[in-house]
């Protein structure tokens, strides 16, 4: 393996152990510059290709194929378009069909660079064409690097809703270059940024003192973002090792998720409202209402706001741009993301910061009262 | 768990042992009225989507959607075209959707009803609805009870090839109701017979023995029917359970299969031969290729020939109506198939009857040198 010294200084490792499927998360400013090396040394002789979208492959895939060449990798570029629109039936087979096309085998591997659509979308593929594809995660959003890329769900949306088609398939290697996230738009910067501060409001209370502390080195690219990357992946690959097909305690990844996607469904999924966004006011939301239902302080939901207001992000329903429904209209958004089983709910809910937990008995008579009195506050 | 005596003395259960997938495969005759009270013993709760085609469903699909019905299995049908063109991305589109809008979720089950076509498309879609859903096999077509639907492989076609996009995905239960073939054509069961033979070339010449002298009730729908679907289920239950993801002795699996595919590709996959005849003709050409490297004797292939021809397969490339190509186009339509590696090809040759095995280093010159005096005899 060749690396300068600088690359190798920068790069902090994330183990997934998922036993013989378990694999590396690489992260570090640069990695883009070694991926090629880094791809050889695994899968020695594989040909590649590299699914990406046209903003991606603007910003980042010239430094990619360059490292990919230096190391004598072939590759076939398949650029598809931005946004979650492409997270379609069309665009997959378009995918599997480029893939197939390039003639590649199973000791072949398909490489992921983008943000989560791309990672989602292709990550799928990978597991389809030929019945599994070997697959390498290059995210080059934040939410891809800290969320979508770890734990390997991969997926498509159809209009029955989103990501309810997909496999598990995981990685061979994550490459997280932090320096790619340099040509992100600051909006979704911050959206990614939400998920960053979920892991610290799950359980690790330190770590969201530490954001607070510290979340500008994040935004301007200082060592606290390689950090803050790694601390997220390791919190979730946590998770992840402990229940690989979501049977359990990985829900809790779904903190400020049921709000969220009720206020995302509500907007239509369109930009007045990006998912990260939606995500901030949901932690707002379910920290209010766990204080509501006495299970922590008024307090903790004040702390959060605070900080994910002073980042930039919305916190409030009322920061959303147009009109949104009624407590009952979002409710019965939750009610079709959530199923609402034997009358009660399941959600995430918290007894303060860094102590969620899940909540299987919710009753939405609560939910609903407390959406109606924060909608009219 | 109720059943009638009847029905109960004439199953046979094989076991496919695959750890925590491990599973039973049931044959006999009358399995689809109990199938109801089989699946609910087993899925407690569940809804099911059944998955059939046009021909199937008239056959068959009111004695399961009766058997269902009476064991308090709400169903919902998802009726397509029959034919190897319904193992494509726009129906593993439809089929998903369908499942989806039936609101069908993880702890329910779909079921497939039908032949290789249908068990290939749905298992897929439950592959992929979810990412896993529950799946049961029943396989209305001699080649889908003794071949398909064991093993887990699923699967659909794109223009680049057949069977490259798919998901490995085992059911829950496998329901071969041996009386369901009684409405199959006889050219498709002579079809599905040709696998049942090759269960006994590859590795069990006793079984082709058997196989030759009980053959006729096997096609009148005699016991020795369900004694052929079982012993089959479990010759392939053994390979698979040895070699899940087809990584090696799985191969074996593939005798006749190299010169049927390439024949198969040679008529356009039309009627003009269907795969289990091109499977026929390819085992006993395996044989003569085998004698011809002094692999076997050539009375082996002679005494395959004879009985696949006293069933009423077709044994040699001559019978195929219109015109074929010549030895060399043959050897594009192999390479096409099997990728040459290093200039050798992979076959599936024999010592003799029940004596198969992987030889990786044929010549390609070798094959096509046999081609052309076969072509030209
Ligand atoms: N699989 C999972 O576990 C999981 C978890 C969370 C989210 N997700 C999925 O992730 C998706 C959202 O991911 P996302 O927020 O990364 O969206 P995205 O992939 O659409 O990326 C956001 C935008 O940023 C652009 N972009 C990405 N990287 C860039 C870079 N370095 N420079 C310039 N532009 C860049 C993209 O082109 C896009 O326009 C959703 O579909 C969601 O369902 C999946
Ligand atoms: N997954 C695997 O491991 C595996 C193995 C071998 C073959 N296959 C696949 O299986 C497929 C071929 O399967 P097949 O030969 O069963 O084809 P098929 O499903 O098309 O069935 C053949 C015909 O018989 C009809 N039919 C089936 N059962 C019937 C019944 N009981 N009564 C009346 N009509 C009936 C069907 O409608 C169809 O017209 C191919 O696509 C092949 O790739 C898969
Ligand atoms: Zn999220
Ligand atoms: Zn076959």
């Amino acid at each position: 393996m060749t690396m300068t010294a600088e690359a190798a200084a920068a790069r902090i490792a994330v183990r997934v152990e998922l036993g013989t499927r378990s694999y590396d998360i690489l992260i570090g400013r640069g990695l883009l510059d070694v991926a090629g090396s880094e791809i050889a040394a695994r899968l020695p002789g594989a040909r590649a290709a590299v699914v990406t979208d046209r903003n991606v492959a603007a910003a980042q895939l010239p430094r990619l194929a360059a490292s990919l060449a230096a190391a004598g990798i072939e590759v076939v570029p398949v650029i598809i378009a931005p946004g979650e629109a492409s997270k379609s039936f069309g665009m997959l087979e378009h995918v599997v069909r480029q893939v197939l096309a390039a003639r590649l085998e199973r000791r072949d591997v398909v490489i992921a660079l983008g943000g989560g659509v791309i990672g989602d979308l292709t990550g799928f593929a990978s597991a389809i064409v030929r019945r599994g594809m070997r697959f390498v995660q290059i995210p080059t959003s934040l939410l891809a690097q800290v969320d979508s890329s770890v734990g390997g769900k991969t997926g498509i949306n159809t209009p029955e809703g989103k990501n309810l088609v997909g496999a598990f398939h995981q990685p061979e290697l994550v490459l997280a270059d932090t320096g790619a996230l340099d040509t992100l738009s600051p909006r979704e910067f911050r959206a990614g940024y939400a998920e960053v501060a979920k892991y610290g409001l799950i359980n690790d209370a330190p770590f969201f003192a530490w954001l607070e502390a510290n979340w500008r080195g994040i935004f301007a690219g200082g060592p606290e973002r390689e950090h803050a990357v790694a601390t997220s992946c390791r919190s979730k690959a946590k998770v992840v090792a402990a229940d690989e097909h979501e049977t359990g305690e990985r829900a809790l990844l779904n903190l400020g998720h049921t709000f969220g996607h009720a206020l995302e469904a509500a907007t239509h999924y369109s930009d007045r409202l990006v998912h990260g966004e939606g995500v901030s006011i949901g932690m707002v939301l379910a920290h209010r209402f766990s204080a509501r239902m006495n299970l922590c302080s008024p307090d903790d939901g004040r702390r959060v706001a605070r900080h994910l207001a002073e980042v930039g992000l919305p916190t409030e329903m009322r920061q959303i741009p147009g009109e949104l429904p009624d407590a009952d209209g979002l409710m019965a958004l939750i009610a079709q993301d959530k199923k609402v089983s034997r009358g009660t709910l399941t959600f995430i809910l918290t007894h303060g910061i860094g102590e969620s937990f899940i909540a299987r008995d919710v009753p939405p008579a609560e939910v609903r009262a407390f959406l109606r009195e924060t909608l009219e506050a």
